[in-house]
């Protein structure tokens, strides 16, 4: 019987490494694809089109939203970001587990539009360790730490709409317990109903003596 | 902070071969106990009072039942089966993952009463499979076998009251699963508030820079 993918978002505090998750999920397991956002902020340095983005136009983004070829999208900071749909379904029916990173306010729509979508949150161990983590980038100013950190406050009351909680602490550890997670959410009964049935109706024949 | 243990129950077809995956369940991981049940029923050769079962008079068991020492019991083919409560949640408490081995009526029993209980279902492949399992075991008649097949047949039609399956194909595979099933349970968001409480908590903190 044929195994469909999963259709997975991950969502995270930013500084919860959840993008260095995403890539060892990757490189370790080849059951996975990443999908890819469309947006209309322009390229940064080194950012090609199709790897980190599929960057549009303004015009061409509202084409796709007309076309609903988005599963969801958003303006954030004047921009659009969006999840193209025809990428995620070709590789759902080739049985990949595909993997959204988006936020909380995504996720929820997206679980809206597809109920078995698998909602992962990762987190740090606690709040202390995801400013340690924030600062530690070096990247940037006090300012820009302390208004994540607010953005962490708010995204934390959002946590219990997710189904699972992965705590980062130890990469190897978040990557293995996040595979073991989407494997096993395979097994749920409401992911099986075709094998269900085979083995009912093929019972009611063998107690028939068929 | 603590990790409570999760009460799993673990359904199957008579010949499913549940009792060899639990087995290996529980020599392969040490975080699990398994409960033993009560029973009126008079014990067999070799087996042991407090190992395979809490061999009780009908007298002492009906006193379980009037003082709620029982999970869930039932009366099948004239003698009573239950679950006693206290051993449960002694190992509940002590951070176990507390397999019960019940059929179907008395896991929906259980996840009424402990709603975080967790329903696993263990099949073979198909039919056909079960059949020549039931039939190499060579102990049982023809008519026996029939009626386990009969027995399947109605009880096929429970499989989506539970929450996960698990096909048992390969034994090794069926183990690891069964354990990765459980195990990423522990990351289900409900089981989880006090660590989402105390991560949001800090973060509030952290927010107003405390």
């Amino acid at each position: 019987m044929k195994r469909k993918g999963i259709l997975i978002v991950v969502s995270g505090f930013s500084g919860a490494g959840k993008g260095t998750v995403m890539k060892e999920l990757l490189n370790c397991y080849d059951n996975y694809a990443l999908s890819i956002s469309a947006t209309t902020r322009k390229p940064r340095e080194g950012e090609q089109n199709g790897r980190e983005y599929f960057f549009k136009t303004i015009e061409e983004f509202e084409k796709m939203i007309a076309k609903d070829e988005l599963i969801e999208y958003a303006r954030y900071v004047g921009n659009y970001y969006g999840t193209p749909r025809s990428y995620v379904e070709k590789q759902l029916e080739a049985g990949k587990d595909v993997i959204l990173e988006i936020e909380i306010q995504g996720a929820l729509k997206v679980k809206k539009k597809y109920p078995e979508t698998l909602l992962l949150f990762i987190t740090p161990p606690n709040a202390k360790e995801l400013k340690r983590r924030l600062i530690g980038r070096g990247t940037e100013t006090m300012e820009v730490i302390e208004s994540r950190m607010r953005r962490a406050a708010e995204e934390a009351e959002g946590m219990s709409d997710y189904d699972y909680i992965v705590v980062n602490d130890h990469l190897d550890i978040c990557v293995e317990e996040t595979h073991n997670i989407i494997q096993s959410e395979h097994n749920r009964v409401f992911r099986n109903e075709d094998l269900m049935n085979q083995i009912e109706e093929e019972l009611r024949g063998e107690a028939k003596g068929e």
